[in-house]
């Protein structure tokens, strides 16, 4: 996977163009000529997903019996793939289990939905090209220790070292160590060992038949052409790059992890991911019936802004791009102070008089991402975009929920041990009888 | 591999074209026009390898002291890449071994050339899409256990089950089964279980980190503009196919077998193939430097014909184009004598008056793969050819020759257990040390 690693790619205006139906999002690019970025009602449109609606949003909470994720409610998990279905499956156990007596207790949220197997399994991922991962790279996994925290369902994490090899050229060796450091940060988002399964490809391709196995059924089902159509290869492209999408959609399959689901083939899965990922789970989606398995379900985030606002990219070469996960307190400050893009007025006078723009302010998109209380961002957003709260005070704000987050996961991940890395990626059984 | 299953398919000549140039030679498709088969000198020319010539047989005895195979001899193996620099590097070692004092005994012509490590080994395999492996199957093997015994040097054989489920659509379990299957017929050609490791990619990949780095590293210096020229691939090939030939090509580099090699990857390699398989490893001779890894020598032999002549198609399906190693003496002996394609006379009194033709008697070509007395060879060809000895003859002397070989073949074969195959396939350290 990239989503979490290749962040967008934006190019400057160009004069008098002002449609943004020219967005580009790939796996490997993802370019917007508007400063708002990428138009995500009409990716929706274009990659045929489905969005998340006010009436999805009330089913997740009927069947989950909590509120939903801040990240689902503020529409940054925006669009799904049969997300209903998933839900459909979820209450379908439940009434079942509530009718044969066997369902004793709803704890805090939590189903205990079968008393043997779960009604589907979560599986996302991260390609290892670099050992500073940002604040962006955290999404997916606070997400999915949501969706984990909730449904109490088996998670697989794919780490890609060979994918990053192939791009990058990062020599294999080292791909392989940064799976294992970018893995601590991804424990360190409070993963329960019992229930989850971080490989990294080359260590798992290697020591598990059954992956290897429905990586060349998927690899016989899908062409050149298939794989031209969907991620724009080319003839000068490497035989690995072009067999590459094979290995990426095989953990959708759940016959592919023997040791957790014990061989059972039909396990439903659902990606949450951001929505750059979704042409690997199109291609999956069209191959899996040929192969006789379920399609994955998916859940789709926009991307994180980069510092200087939605059309920059964020760049590892470029510390001041980006938070990272070890960053200081100070670097934070800093950093949210000198490049934080401001969608606020050019003196305190016209920003008083016209207020602040919120849609392309970084310190409130940022808030929207990661501030939990749904009250302060709405008051947030109405006295910035009033002009009554001024840039240097939302941006303080943000220093706060920031500094609190990076400092709890430094604190965390601090306590994360190579043995214990080691645990989390050892093929074995979890929790669950299948 | 396919070469020891996929036979020449040939083509009716077309009226009024004569040239033999259009000869197509692909590991999955052997045609020509000629009822000689295919002309194998234009075929080295197109290659762009080397034919086997006196010079090369000379230096091959004056290295290992013995007369080489009749399978050279004859010019089966006819065509090479290299040979010569593998020739060198044996005397080489011998020579510096000599003049260390480190050389006790030169054995029936097995050379003992270095106290540790060998200075090359050798690597071939085999495509297990059928249970009924046939006599033109076991040529590269007869080879190889000779070339083992004579430099006393590693051999792999890959078994690619995962080829013969991307091409023939064959059950991945199928080919799986199939491949331990035909292990046992390979272990019956003799093979040295210290010296030998059999591996199916299946389990091989599935098992060996250092095997599946090859692979990626393969992979990623090869386009789809290399295969598609190479093997004539195309976009509505599957992404399977196209990334095979990088599994193909992965053992010839030593470092791919760490538990053989001790993680070197300088051992040369030596290929002995049929000729249609030259294409996988002319891509891995281009290849090689660039991952700084050594090219492959070759040696290819021509194919062996049908039983209805070089022209036909030896098929699995049809048990009458072939003999297999499970024919019965009765068997042999019928489709000997209805089926060899003949060239002798129509009459009797035609074939003593004009003689036959030895080019294209299958009788007399089989005499050539597995007779191993040369002098009668000789005077066959001499009595046949003058009319003296008539297709009657001849066939009964193939069909003792014959009844021997694979009488011989299905005892040993019916010693070799499960467990003697499992133990082949180990992997495992093999006797000597680097």
């Amino acid at each position: 996977m990239t989503s979490t690693e290749e962040v967008p790619v934006t190019e400057h205006k160009a004069t008098g163009e002002e449609e943004d139906d020219e967005d580009e999002v790939t796996p490997w690019l993802v370019s917007s000529k508007s400063e708002k970025g990428v138009n995500y009602d009409k990716l929706i449109d274009k990659f045929g997903s489905s969005k998340i609606d006010d009436a999805l949003l009330k089913k997740f909470e009927e069947v989950t019996g909590k509120p939903v994720h801040h990240l689902l409610r503020r529409g940054i998990f925006f669009s799904h793939r049969e997300m209903d279905q998933i839900l459909e499956i979820v209450k379908k156990g439940k009434d079942e289990t509530v009718k044969e007596g066997k369902l004793k207790t709803v704890e805090e949220g939590k189903l205990k939905t079968v008393e043997k197997g779960t009604p589907f399994y979560l599986y996302t991922g991260r390609g290892p090209s670099s050992e500073a991962m940002h604040l962006g790279h955290l999404i997916p996994f606070i997400f999915t220790k949501w969706l984990q925290d909730t449904f109490d369902v088996p998670l697989v994490i794919q780490m890609t070292d060979d994918e990053k090899y192939l791009w990058k050229g990062i020599p294999l060796e080292e791909t392989n160590r940064l799976a294992h450091e970018n893995a601590k940060d991804i424990i360190a988002c409070g993963f329960d060992i019992d229930k989850t399964f971080i490989f990294s490809d080359i260590e798992n391709i290697s020591s598990s038949q059954e992956f290897y196995k429905h990586m060349c059924q998927i690899q016989k089902y899908v062409t050149f052409n298939q794989v031209k159509g969907i991620f724009g290869f080319t003839e000068s492209d490497c035989i690995g790059k072009i067999s590459f999408p094979a290995i990426q959609a095989t953990p959708s399959f759940s016959g592919a992890f023997p040791k957790i689901f014990s061989g059972k083939k039909d396990i439903p899965c659902l990606i949450p991911c951001a929505i750059d990922q979704d042409p690997y789970f199109r291609m999956t989606r069209d191959v899996a019936p040929r192969l006789g398995f379920k399609k994955p379900a998916l859940l789709h985030s926009t991307f994180f802004p980069a510092l200087q606002g939605a059309q920059s990219k964020m760049s590892a070469s470029d510390p001041n791009t980006s938070i990272f996960l070890t960053d200081t307190d100070k670097q934070i400050k800093d950093k949210i102070n000198k490049y934080a893009y401001s969608g606020g007025g050019s003196t305190v006078e016209e920003h008083k008089e016209k207020g602040g723009d919120c849609s392309v302010d970084v310190a409130f998109q940022y808030m929207k991402f990661f501030s939990e209380d749904d009250d302060r961002l709405a008051q947030i957003e109405k006295d910035y975009s009033s002009g009554e709260l001024l840039t240097g005070h939302l941006k303080k704000e943000l220093i706060g929920v920031l500094q609190k987050l990076v400092g709890e996961h430094r604190e965390r991940r601090a306590k994360v041990t190579d043995e214990l890395v080691n645990q989390f990626m050892t093929p074995r059984k979890l929790k669950y009888d299948y």
